[in-house]
Parts: structure tokens; C-alpha cells; sequence
């Protein structure tokens, strides 16, 4: 039987597959800093020459920021499904580097207590996740010389950076990219050896703001006392954004369209193999620090969050500097749940600030990026059950339908834009530390990765 | 009159007095950062070379950390008392670099509305005001063939960076530096033309603490919600320093040695010229931030601070990063008054910060540097009513006794070390722009200076 002898040639490949995601690893695609443009480019040639090399018909599409990968093979089969697969090529900066045991951009298998490891950027978000799937084809064109179904591939290069480009492609490639179903493979395993299927994610505002205080830098000995200083302001704006008592965001109506989850979802839940101490020691933390009134998971994968992701301003280097600066800087990402509109989001927000301004005091809004609402996806259709039978088959263990705290716009494009739901299948661990220096992926979910993948086409072209 | 002659050769000889400061400010002797070690040795090879030339036995001191230059010259003249005069060669950072209209160390003459003005960095904080000593001396020798008085020269290369060999140097060298009485130019003008000798000082305690959260940078997916944000954590500690309906530190024990100005000071202090309008304009504000019970000249002068210099963490680059980072960072430094104690305001400010951590965060203290206490001056000694009479003859409006929002440090050393009190008298005008982006002195400031250097020692030698 077919499936078998893919599964045999993807164990005999495994070492290859693996060389070949350690070479695409090498390229230092980060997409959020114009500097490696290049590189970004660099990785989108290497996957068309991939997915060419097993009979992908893939090209390069140029975008007004970072290019798109598209690919089609197969159609023989006119019963089986179109399916298209979309991964990300780009990845996260690597700072702060010197936190890095290893060079972030030269991979290398590590050995560690829970077993082998690709250490290295992107390794678990998103290369080497994306080429999870990728793997699974070439094992299957290479068994039957064709593949199960017809498969658009589409990978993106600014996943990392908000997505600019990638509503116009879409509007502009509908017909093209529309599929009965798109596959995303971005998401990690609600516990370690646990197969889950995502089915609802956060969406995500982000927004960035410049205090302005004094219109230069001032000598704190001329001007501390009478001299308001933008540091002092900034750390307490940013102190007005939560509710200490509650854990709750303070910044009115932020919670609009925000639902409790249903009772039978909570369940469900609770029977999903989550290990909350063992989630929350692997932050080095002992408590959750969320809303108080919701459990640890719900903090993660149904509640609205406002996060400050970067602050800055005065002097950072080695000494001191007697300074009061001119400026103060702040970046803000929230992540969405239910029906919350990401620009009414943002206008609260910067109502919230431009309320609490003191006198001599400006704001600068820096970013004016499109926010994603979250998405809840109907899990209902009957590829849903086919794929989780596949992967309970892979793993031992009966798959979940987990929540996401993570943020997967295109998911929610591909539904209101091409029509299309999307079956999220990810292997990723919570220790992979994606974002993080060090990101690793398991070599295990880079293997069964790969076997799930076939198991699934198999499943979904029958 | 020798003095009237000194006074002329020191206008005929002013453009050649400049280019030798310019040669001065071109050497970037930022002594706070380690990278420029050579050049504040540079700085004070350059000044001992000029000392020589104008027949003062000079040399280089090594310290620790940056050399100190000690100079001496005269005594024939028993009956004039031994004057020690006191400057600093190092400078502040520059950074934001992108702030200056031109290079920081490649200083030139700027015409503005205000007159000619020396820009560059160093150029009045104290490269400039240095220079008016030495140059004085300089056109004194020229003239009369000999100084007037037994004077020693003391040039510092730490003060930026909290002079870390300063007391060491001073106790070892006790004997050597000890004079009747210090001069320092390192102050400024109560206001644009008044001559100003400061009679009280604030003294500084410096601090920096990093608090830690989780013990990696987290994805904002993973963890938002459940994670504790060290930004957030940093940003209500720094906003629980004061109390903003007053305007006052709400550090417990803050204000233990602070004392009322008395009525009489306050009286000469109404009638000193400081126009208030115009130093909170200088910086772009249209009101005092501070103490809401104290006027605009005690929140300068007479009151402590609690001043942030430097906040950062997280991601500082181009477009966003969904990052929790594991660190943020905070420079503080304290303007002190009275009687107020360095090392016990220290211990005060960790215990309000340590008795607000939160759970799963710590903090830890980056800086270990000794503080100043304020120094309060005694007046009533002749050479201040001498030296008030100079300067109000140079500059043809009564010279005022004023505070000083800035540190001195040193004046405070040389009063309990050396047992000398201290002239300060300094030609710096507010919108120097010292420590700043683009700082300045005014060519007039610069002659100044020099011309009321030259009328003091002829007052205090006679």
C-alpha cells in the first residue's frame, strides 16, 4: 500500500531532508529590517529551486516588500481535493544575539534531554515546519511518481513584519490560490507528543508611539526639578494600560467584542494534555500574571492581551549620562479575540494615551500598520475529522482541537478573501523558543512532521 | 596699569586664544566610555603641552582611570595668597549623533541671532570656561613676564563619569594641591550678562538596575496574557517614584536633610535676573514640572530630584517584534540638597523598588558608584566680595551670589579634603545646550570670561 512505502522512504530520507532544511536555515531572512532584503530574496530562490527539483511548477513573485513563492503540481486526480499549503519563509531578528549559545544562522543538530534538536532561527517558525510538507511531497512523488491531489504551494516572506503585501496578492492572485481547503503548518503541539488541530486564533494590533517632552535633550542639573521628563511620562502611561487589582486592560472598551468561551469548548479544553507548570516553568515563571478571573489557557488562546514590546529612550550606553531626554519610545502589539475590530482597537488606544498627556508633552504615532481580527474556524467539515484520525494515527494519541495564542492572519484572509478554510497542523513544542534566542526544533516533530504531512494527503485524496 | 594692558593683549590676541580651543575641542575625550581612552589622554597631553608653553610646570598624572593634569607656577609674591584653579577636560557622550546640525568634534565659529557662539561638544561644558582661566594667565605672563600670584592647576578627566579617582587623588596629593582658595569654572549665568558666583550646590547619587522577568525573551503569542512583562513591571516602578498631585518623590525618607531656603536668600534670589519665562522656553516648556509648592528657581536650586536618564528594553530596530523581553533596563540619577545622604538615599531607592517587585521578577543593581552630597558655600570670606567686584566691573551689572541646579562635586572634595573653599565662577549660558545636541558657547562668554579671569587675580592678588 502506497502510504506505507512513503512513510519508509521518508525514514530512509530523513537525514537528507534534514541537510536540506539546515542549508535553507543559513539564510539570514529577516524580514522586518530592510537590511536583509537580499537574504529575503536569497530564500525565496532557494524554495522555487526546491520545490522545482521534485516537478513543482514554482516561481518568484515580486510584492512591493518581499517576494511570494507560488507553485502548482498535479490535477490528474479530478476527485480528489485542491489543496493549497502556505508556510513562511522570513523569520524573527536575533537579538539579543549575545544570549545565542550558537550562531543564530548556522544550524546544527544539538543533543539534549528530550532528544535531538535543530538549533538555529527559523528552524521551528517557520522553515522548518514549512518544510515538514515539503518533505512529505518529494516522498511522495518519489514512491508514485505523482502526487495524491492537486497542490497550489504559496509561502510568504513577510509573515514576521505585519504582512504588508499579502492582501493586494491575494485580491490580485484570488482565482489562482483559491483551493477547497488551505493547509497551514505555523503552530506547535498543545503539549509536548499531543497532535493538534488549531481552532481558534488571536488576531493582532500593532501600533509604535514617540514621546515628545523638552525640544532638546536637557542637563539634568539645569533642568531636574522644573523639566518634565518623557521617560517619567511614557512609564506612566504605560502603567495606566492595566488594572493591577484585575490583571485586566484598563483602556475603555478595549474588551468589545470579546465572548466568554462556551462550556463545551472549556471542556474540551481542560482533557487536552496542557501542562500548565510545566508551560509556565519553561518561562521561569511560577503563576500566571494574566486576568486573575481566567484559567491559565484561557489568558493564552481566548483573552485579549496589550503588550509592550519595546521601550526605549535616554542613554543606554556604558557610564552614566546626567541627562533628560527629548524623547521616549514604545511599541505596542494586542492580540484579538472574538469580534474585536483591530482599528476601533487602535483608536481606543491612542484615545487612551492622547487623553492622559501632560502639559509640554506631544505624541508621535509611528506605525500605521492593518491589524488582523482573530479567527474562529468551523472545524465541522469533514476534513477536519479525516486529518485528526491521520494524525492520531502518527502520533499514538488521540489529536486535539486546541485554541492559539498566536496570531495567523492569513488564515482569517484566506476565509474572507478567497472563501477558504484553513486546517492548521503545526509540531512545534513550547520550548522551541521561536522569537527567542536559541529557537530550536525538535528533530522528532521535523520527522513525524513529514509523516503526518503524508498521512494527511493521504487521508484527504481518498 | 598692568591690568589694562593684560585686558588689551587679551582682545588683541582673542582669535589666536580661540583656534587654540577649537585644536582642544577637536579631540573627543568622552570619558565615560571606554572607547575613548586615548583621546582623554590626548586631551591632557594637549593641555600639558599648553601649560608649558606659557612657562607652568606641568604634567600628566595617571589615575586609575583617566590622567589628571596638575600645573604650578609662581610664588615669588609672598604676600598674594596661592590660588588653585580647578576644570575638566572630558566631555559628555553625543549621542542622538543625528540630533547635531554639525559634527560634534569638528567645532566651528557659528554666527546667530544671540552673536558669534563656539559650537562644538566640550565647548562650554569645559573645554571653553577652562580655557578663559589659562588663556587669562596666559596674556598676564605675556605682559607682565610673571603671574600675579602663586597659582597651581588642576585639570580633571573623569568628571562626566563620577570621577572615580578624584578622592583617591586628592587625599594622596593633599599636600600638593592645597591652596588659600579654589576657583572653578564649570557654572553658568543666572541669565544672559549676569555675572554669577555660586553659593550652593546640588550633589548627585547615581543608580541603574535591570529587572528580570522571564528567564528567556518570550513570543507575545505563546505567552501574552499569562507572561509578566518586564516593560510593564519597570514601567510602574519608575511611575510609583513620584507623586503626581504634588509633584514630590514618594520614596519613603526621600526629603530626610532637606531644608527651607531662608527668607534672605530667597529675597536675593527674586532680584538675581533669572527670567524665568526664558529658561523653561530654552527647553520647550510653557510651565515648571515640578514640586507644585516651590517656584521654578527652588525646583532648580534648592530642591532634590529624581531624575530617569535611561529606560530600555525589548525590540528597538525597524517595524515590530511580538516579543516579551526577558530584561529591562534603568538609569536614575538623584540631584541632592542640605543635608541629604548619598549612600543612605541609595539604600532607600532599592528598598522602594525591591518592596514592589513582583512575583517571578528580580532586580538587580548595576552600579556601585560613590555620591556627592550638596554643598552649601561660605560666602562671607573677602575674596568673594572681591571677586563679585571684578566681575561687576567686567561685565557693568552687579554680579549676584546664585544656586546652582547642577553637581559639583569637587568643590564639596576640596572643602572636606583640602579644607578650600571655592570660588565658582562660570560664563555658560543657559541655552548652551550643554550635554546636548549642538553644544555651544558664546564667543562673548569666551572673552569674557577671560577678561573677568584677569580683573580676579588682579582683585585677589593685591
Amino acid at each position: 500500500m502506497s502510504l506505507t512505502s512513503v512513510l519508509d522512504r521518508i525514514n530512509s530520507d530523513l537525514s537528507a531532508a534534514t541537510d536540506r532544511l539546515l542549508e535553507l536555515l543559513r539564510i539570514p531572512s529577516i524580514s522586518t529590517d530592510p537590511a536583509y532584503k537580499a537574504e529575503c530574496d536569497a530564500a525565496a530562490d532557494w524554495l522555487v529551486k526546491d520545490l522545482n527539483s521534485i516537478g513543482i511548477q514554482a516561481e518568484k513573485r515580486a510584492t512591493p516588500g518581499h517576494p511570494m513563492v507560488v507553485g502548482h503540481v498535479g490535477g490528474e486526480n479530478t476527485d480528489a481535493p485542491h489543496l493549497l499549503f502556505y508556510g513562511h519563509y522570513d523569520v524573527q531578528p536575533v537579538d539579543p544575539l549575545n544570549l545565542w549559545s550558537t550562531p543564530p544562522f548556522e544550524p546544527q543538530l544539538e543533543e539534549t534531554p528530550n532528544g535531538t534538536v535543530i538549533r538555529g532561527r527559523g528552524s521551528s517558525d517557520d522553515k522548518g515546519q514549512l518544510m515538514t510538507f515539503v518533505e512529505a511531497c518529494r516522498a511522495w512523488q518519489a514512491v508514485n511518481g505523482s502526487l495524491p491531489c492537486r497542490i497550489t504551494f504559496f509561502f510568504e516572506g513577510e509573515e514576521e513584519s505585519g504582512s504588508p503585501s499579502l492582501i493586494p496578492f491575494l485580491e490580485a492572485a484570488k482565482e489562482e490560490l483559491s483551493a477547497d481547503i488551505a493547509l497551514i503548518c505555523d503552530t506547535s503541539m498543545v503539549a509536548r507528543g499531543v497532535p493538534s488541530v488549531a481552532s481558534q486564533l488571536r488576531g493582532m494590533m500593532k501600533d509604535e508611539f514617540t514621546l515628545i517632552g523638552p525640544k532638546i535633550d536637557l542637563h539634568s542639573g539645569h533642568y531636574g526639578g522644573p523639566g518634565l521628563n518623557p521617560l517619567r511620562e511614557i512609564s506612566k502611561l504605560i502603567a495606566s494600560f492595566h488594572d493591577d487589582e484585575t490583571g485586566a486592560v484598563a483602556v475603555e472598551g478595549f474588551y468589545e467584542g470579546v465572548h466568554e468561551v462556551p462550556a463545551e469548548i472549556l471542556r474540551q479544553w481542560k482533557g487536552c494534555g496542557f501542562d500548565e507548570t510545566d508551560y509556565l516553568s519553561n518561562a521561569g515563571y511560577t503563576v500566571a500574571h494574566g486576568e486573575k478571573k481566567y484559567s491559565t489557557l484561557e489568558q493564552q488562546w481566548a483573552r485579549p492581551t496589550l503588550e509592550i514590546n519595546g521601550l526605549w529612550g535616554g542613554y543606554q550606553g556604558a557610564g552614566t549620562k546626567t541627562v533628560i531626554p527629548s524623547e521616549a519610545h514604545c511599541k505596542i502589539t494586542c492580540r484579538l479575540v472574538g469580534d474585536m475590530d483591530p482599528d476601533a482597537l487602535r483608536a481606543k488606544l491612542r484615545k487612551h494615551v492622547e487623553d492622559r498627556l501632560p502639559k509640554d508633552c506631544t505624541v508621535k504615532w509611528d506605525l500605521d500598520l492593518d491589524g488582523s481580527p482573530a479567527y474562529v474556524i468551523d472545524t465541522t467539515r469533514p476534513e477536519f475529522e479525516a486529518a485528526r484520525g491521520a494524525l492520531t494515527d502518527e502520533w499514538d494519541r488521540e489529536a486535539v482541537f486546541s485554541g492559539m495564542g498566536g496570531s495567523i492572519p492569513v488564515a482569517g484572509y484566506f476565509k474572507s478573501i478567497l472563501g477558504m478554510d484553513a486546517l492548521l497542523i503545526g509540531f512545534a513544542n513550547e520550548d522551541d523558543a521561536i522569537h527567542s534566542p536559541n529557537e530550536k526544533y525538535d528533530l522528532k516533530s521535523f520527522h513525524k512532521g513529514i509523516r503526518s504531512w503524508a498521512r494527511v494527503l493521504d487521508a484527504l485524496s481518498k
